[in-house]
């Protein structure tokens, strides 16, 4: 492979500059001519199907059903409940005409969908047999960011799926907001092989308009946490300012309970980040959009046999998982060995005129590099022990370096000093907006999660007052 | 079922009160706020989801990746192909604010993306190798239609599919547009049991900046056609404009040759509209989200005895096709064969204590209301008969009813008189815009297509100069 095709910085030493080229490489994505907005091209856009495929699956399966609702949002709609429009006005892009005619009213690029959704769930909703009502959309969103770029991860434009719902009881919609925050928690573990740290956002960083805000919490290599998925109850708020009514059991009239939640394409930046090595991408197996690849090692006494052999191999084998041969006569096999590994496929596997002889080929794993010979009667059981081996290895990795860099402490100065070592910090924390502010200001970091256990009562690492509350911080994305 | 729940108006009497009442009744889709944008509800949107996948895995199966781009277009970029923007301009929304600040350039929203997806295309495109470039994206479109809405039908926002394709080679280029339009004839045909007249359009019906367009045509009950999809040879106009040029086998710079296609949401207005009754929905068995509804027949003495079998039956049948089992207890029998009549489920099936006994259950077709007993045993054997049965009628009944209304004319009275009848009349034509013009003029008609088979010379309808082409005339949705 020439050098500029390959990655040419060390993830441990330009962690930027390296994810940057693992994803521009490896055909991840791409800038696009329109600042901010970013292109998902076809081997990126393949892994977000699966993610998509993965996470529509336990959607429907948890019982919701897909929807449509408009891109525009009129302007008088979107400013309707008070603390969503001051959360996302800054953020928002303005459709001011249609053709050669001015609108009426100024037009906004969904940024979240709650009020036309909401709108439209008063014009349906009547009685309590109407509830639980249940429905997600997939689609894009807009977002006017003003930081820097970076793809997946911060882009205007962006891909999700939002989930909107309405139920009877406010117990209802927390077992909803947490059965939801735990599918998410399925995409990131049992999916991409990412621990997160699930727990409830602080005021401060709760969702704009909602009671209360759930997360799933991971933490990248440099040591910035990433909100994975947020799972909100909305309690009445956007209910009232929609009039979300219905006749209850008892006859009465009665505002519904409401969730929300959201999972994006920033997916797709955690799953590079987490497992991606200096030589490229590093893929678990279950959103590998290409499982395996044969490379077959030519000379060309024996092109013929080990060709036939490969395709022979690769009918059998595509059967159970997607497989890629590559026999471009155009490369060599080690240029097609990098290409491979740049591009994260958890399986390589060579065949070479003396693998013939012995009847096996040589199996190489993406995640260790470790070499196995396998003979063909044993190849299919071999490719699937291998698979769930490098699935859970990932994990486990991941998992080891979330612990080794969560670290509690009890006092201020070695929240600093732990923020600065690049740690995911655990302290007993007030829950203030004002000490949560002076954390920010001393040291970027931002509050990840409080999570679900119960803790000892102790002292505010900040402020000193009396708390029942652990709370995660880390510098964010 | 109450009187407003039912379908008030008689399809053949006010075709398009019944279309709306068909399409708001059966919670296919709902108005919005925001003017001339729709909701497609979760029955609607699972209806659209089938014709996605089926779609989306013939896309993948002839060779092409999905990818994302930008939902932006700067004006610049749009303003490069001289046609292009003639023919979209007076259709574009824009963003001229991003939060607070005005843009320095407004940013058209995609009413298609050519431009934008071309201009990645000369990024990527350098050798003959990365030719064929294969790529499709399912996005949301916005074209600022000033005609009333009509769901499904004509919104302002509206889903789709659209490929996007570089080749070496003009001949390789239209290779790709016919085998395109083939996926779609299939879409209409074998999934949405519609058929369809394949052909060019004319130079005035064809795709702005297209060297030409291939359209499948359909004509709905009310005697108007619509264009079912169409796909584009682009020839190097594109090309010439945003310089994708390629190394060629022979060392030289070339041009690439492109195309273009495209399906929308407008396929589920002509579902609705080809094959719905009077009691509503009708939906061929293969595009039916729901297969099956088993509805029991309950008397009080009977009640457990009729729901545990019918239990059991849900159970084994939903192994193989969806279904839905209604035991709601709010609602009578006569009540539910209404409300999945209006959804257009293709079987019922009714089980009583009648059936217990003679250990059967009866089935009813959907399409034709025919009623059958079937023993247990046989259940499924007889199910996916009738499911097939079922399918090739709808496909027959709305082949000759494109039989029966496509009539052949040889001068221009009998035309005028043919569109007055609602048909769709073939004539020898000369294809001139002037001709065309003069029948939009005189009769409301619009060419539908040219197909693709060879006529005897004659003379053209309109002006008689000597033509060698047919050309099919209809009013166009």
């Amino acid at each position: 492979m020439a050098e500029d095709e390959g990655i040419t910085v060390k993830k441990s030493e330009n962690f930027s500059e390296w994810y940057n080229q693992v994803v521009l490489k490896a055909e991840l994505a791409d800038f696009s001519p329109v600042k901010g907005c970013m292109v998902i091209r076809p081997y990126g856009y393949a892994i977000w199907e699966n993610i998509r495929d993965f996470l529509d699956r336990r959607i429907k399966e948890t019982g919701h059903k897909n929807a449509y609702f408009p891109l525009f949002i009129p302007e008088s709609f979107f400013k309707k409940e008070a603390e969503h429009v001051e959360g996302f006005s800054p953020e928002v892009a303005w459709v001011t005409h249609g053709g050669n005619t001015k609108l009426n009213e100024r037009l906004a690029i969904r940024p979240t969908s709650e009020t036309i959704i909401n709108y439209m769930y008063s014009q349906w909703i009547r009685s309590y047999r109407d509830l639980p009502l249940l429905i997600n959309q997939w689609a894009n969103i807009v977002r006017w960011e003003t930081k820097m770029t970076k793809l997946f991860m911060r882009t205007r434009e962006f891909l999700w799926q939002e989930g909107h719902t309405c139920h009877r009881t406010k117990e209802e919609a927390d077992e909803e907001v947490l059965k939801m925050l735990d599918v998410y928690r399925e995409v990131y573990e049992d999916l991409l092989a990412i621990p997160v740290i699930p727990g409830y956002k602080t005021e401060k960083e709760k969702f704009a308009g909602a009671l209360y805000t759930t997360t799933v919490e991971a933490l990248m290599p440099d040591g910035r946490a990433i909100q994975g998925g947020t799972s909100h109850n909305l309690g009445q708020n956007f209910a009232k300012v929609f009039d979300i009514t219905f006749i209850d059991k008892d006859e009465k009239k009665k505002y519904v309970w409401q969730t929300s939640w959201g999972l994006t394409t920033r997916t797709v930046a955690a799953l590079v980040m987490t497992h991606g090595d200096d030589k490229g991408l590093v893929l678990p197996p279950k959103v590998a959009p290409i499982k395996i690849v044969i490379v077959p090692i030519i000379f060309e006494k024996h092109r013929e046999a080990v060709l036939k052999k490969s395709k022979e191999l690769k009918d059998i084998i595509e059967k159970r998982y997607s497989t890629v041969l590559d026999d471009r006569e155009e490369y060599t096999a080690g240029y097609k060995f990098n290409y491979w590994e740049l591009r994260g496929v958890p399986i390589r596997i060579e065949i070479g005129p003396k693998d013939l002889e012995n009847k096996q080929v040589v199996l190489v794993r993406r995640d260790s590099g470790e070499k196995k010979n396998v003979k063909w009667d044993l190849l299919l059981d071999e490719i699937e022990k291998l698979l769930d081996s490098i699935q859970k290895n990932l994990y486990n990795r991941a998992k080891n370096f979330l612990e080794n860099n969560t670290v509690e402490v009890d006092n201020y100065e070695d929240l600093k000093k732990a923020i600065k070592e690049r740690k995911m910090v655990k302290i007993k924390f007030c829950c203030s907006e004002e000490c949560e502010e002076k954390i920010k200001e001393d040291t970027g970091a931002t509050s990840a999660c409080i999570p679900f256990e119960e803790f000892e009562a102790g002292k505010c690492v900040v402020c000193g007052k009396e708390t029942g509350k652990m709370v995660y911080f880390a510098k964010h994305y």
